[in-house]
């Protein structure tokens, strides 16, 4: 069993190492003065993904390695984790998302400055939060239910792989190979949702998240950085979470 | 052995979340307002490579995770499967694919509406089936059984590695860790086949990836969805049978 | 030990898959109406790399999947491989690098035969063999001889693990994980031989891989199919090898 | 224990053959008359990354493969290699990373000739060293302290790992299908660092990296090569290391 203490800090320094390297590509893409300015798609589904296999295999041995209350509500119903702990790894990783997102400000603090500066500087919640390409809030519900799904059920069924899948069994950690095979599975998983399930929304699929750094978006002191969008906030919050029940509810059925 | 309801369950499971995100990749370049629109080949065949790995793994335990005809049959062929067990196979295989296609038409619906509504709205056939670049039968199968034979072949031959490969022995999903490194390497090799051997027709390389969305696409209420080619139906999946049946005669003669 | 007829059969068909992938996903990037067209030098590279992942792989458990007499002659030296079996390695490997080039030009058949009708039809040879940006023949020999040690020095130590490097111990077949995971390493070694080290020469680093499809270039019956360059052809030949020797020499000396 | 003569061979190797690839990649995309001219963000961070896994795998029988004066801090600090022998780590690693720069140079020969004929040659330290988007020494050092948290945090922790990470244990390479995994998860952990947090500064993260092929920048006979631009060469030195320790300080504390 994971201790209270290592599951706090494994999920904190673990998902802001996530949003780190995620928050940071979607800057490394967008904004001007970058060197990798315009880099595309693939860019940003590869970063993202290497994210995950930072960030998880770092927070593997204290606390599985979720980073993400989705993974820890599907862990919970499919009886890997005990609900009595759901709270603390999602305080963790809300905690995590945040520090994250202020590194990846403070990374990238001269290109936002000239952003700022210029006539017409971008909106920058696109660097910490997720939005639609069409806003519909039915279809885009839907898509982050089902990009979700695409993430919890393979990464449940990981786990039957030996029961050493993150958040499956608590002696995980133990296991050094599989859980380097594991982490490095689930992080190329990540890479092909980008590329394959995130075109509609950006898939937040994590509401730690877009919520983190939506709220750090809201705070920081960044002239010029445009809205915060509270409106659409819900929807990457309540979309993984419903994608996480059904994919635990799923798990149970086949397994 | 796997039982006939784990069979079933894991190929329609695996399959679907293949097609998810193989469709899903098309989609996601091929429509408008996708964040991915335009990104490329290489996205097109990373995106199906990680469904497969997500399939695979996914269906691994229950099925041994074949995900398509070919692969079952050259399984058959080379000893792997029971022949007894093709047909049950085959359908799951078909289910799923349609499962996934109707998953990624959802995911992506908001996008499918607003190309109907565009004055000159793009054929979406695309991103459910393939379809030649130049239009010669003959030509077009020959490709599609060299494609789907540098897949069935190298497949079978991980098998050989330790008796541990997809589809080869009942016990495969006893070892974990060489369950994992393969699902990984049989991914990169489907990878590796859409940028090398993807150009003129599309690399159904998979009956089943391609009749099975195909259905989907003729019933599904798309509106402006255009043709769904029936007349080149019968190629991606005579290529990949015989490319199969010529795979396992290879590898019956060599090993 | 690895069987002659082993060595051979094992050879020929890793080899003959390694240029079918190889010159396929030249043909994919250069070829017009191919869907790849364009797609850029991360394509030819990530496509080579997975072509070695599928012949190496599918080679190793007959012949331990050299592909390469620069890598046979490497092992040779550095105690790995019988000097007596050199002749035949590097028989089988011409022979497996013109199957796969015939084959290569069998899948893009209809690409080629469109080319051909083209007023300005492009030349093909780019898809068989290589060919310097600059030709100057000192420098493109230095190039080929160091991007060789690129491939062979890390391929030798990779054999150091354990032992169970591709052609170094004649069991290595026997080491089903390791072998997994040291042909997956091998297959990105190459992916960023050709990222870092092609860009002057289109990074031969292997004699068969470069004199099998020239010879099939010249001799197939391809319209207006160009020169086949038999000036340069010398280059890719001496180079790998001399990268090979000075390879071996210093693997010897480091360790 | 890794011997001394060990230390010294495996990281003037292993650096040698980091800095040919990486240094190669960024000639590769620089330079006219590269078949890689222009291609972009995602072939420099790949070929970054698969340098570290050619030449960390190549030394890591030797001396653990750091290739890093930062990891070599950072791991001093967890206490994984003795302080008495940072030094020598630190002069071998300065040693190969300007024997591999002269490699690349010579490797793109025939290139950096053309490239000083042009009427207006290209500054060419870009291929050597780092530099800034935007000259901000403070930002500049934030952006490579972060970046090198961002790879050293996690090293460190993949050593928690059954004790198999690079530099911590000296029993290190005894495990390989461990070690062969963890080289693999820091290619790519540095392929994620490149396309999440290089595009401000280039992401050194490693002072013999930049200084010591600033050094054969300078020293080298490139006609019109351009600046050396010392007045930088500081912060890709102070940052990382500033970044190693306190990498070192939370590890311990974390764990």
């Amino acid at each position: 069993m994971y201790t209270n203490g290592d599951i706090f800090v494994g999920e904190v320094i673990g998902t802001a190492i996530l949003i780190l390297f995620g928050a940071g590509v979607c800057a490394a893409v967008t904004l001007h003065h970058s060197k990798a300015k315009g880099a595309g798609w693939v860019v940003i589904a590869f970063g993202w993904g290497m994210g995950v296999l930072a960030g998880a295999y770092t927070a593997a041995p204290l606390s599985g390695g979720h980073l993400n209350p989705a993974v820890t509500v599907g862990s919970a119903i499919a009886g890997g984790t005990p609900w009595s702990k759901v709270p603390l790894y999602v305080l963790a990783q809300m905690i995590g998302a945040a520090v994250g997102a202020v590194l990846a400000w403070a990374l990238y603090y001269a290109q936002f400055a000239a952003n700022a500066e210029r006539a017409t500087a971008q909106p920058t919640l696109g660097i910490f939060s997720t939005g639609p390409e069409i806003r519909k809030p039915a279809a885009n519900l839907v898509t982050e239910v089902i990009a979700t799904a695409g993430l919890v059920l393979p990464l449940l069924c990981f786990g039957q792989n030996k029961g050493i899948g993150i958040g499956q069994v608590p002696g995980a950690q133990a296991g050094v190979y599989g859980s380097g095979i594991n982490v490095l599975l689930v992080a190329l998983l990540v890479v092909g949702i980008g590329l394959s399930l995130g075109g509609p929304t950006g898939y937040a699929i994590n509401p730690a998240r877009d919520l983190g750094p939506r709220l750090v978006h809201a705070v920081l002191p960044i002239p010029n950085k445009g809205s915060s969008d509270w409106g659409y906030a819900w929807i990457p919050v309540a979309g993984p979470l419903i994608g996480a029940v059904l994919s635990g509810l799923v798990f149970r059925l086949a397994f």
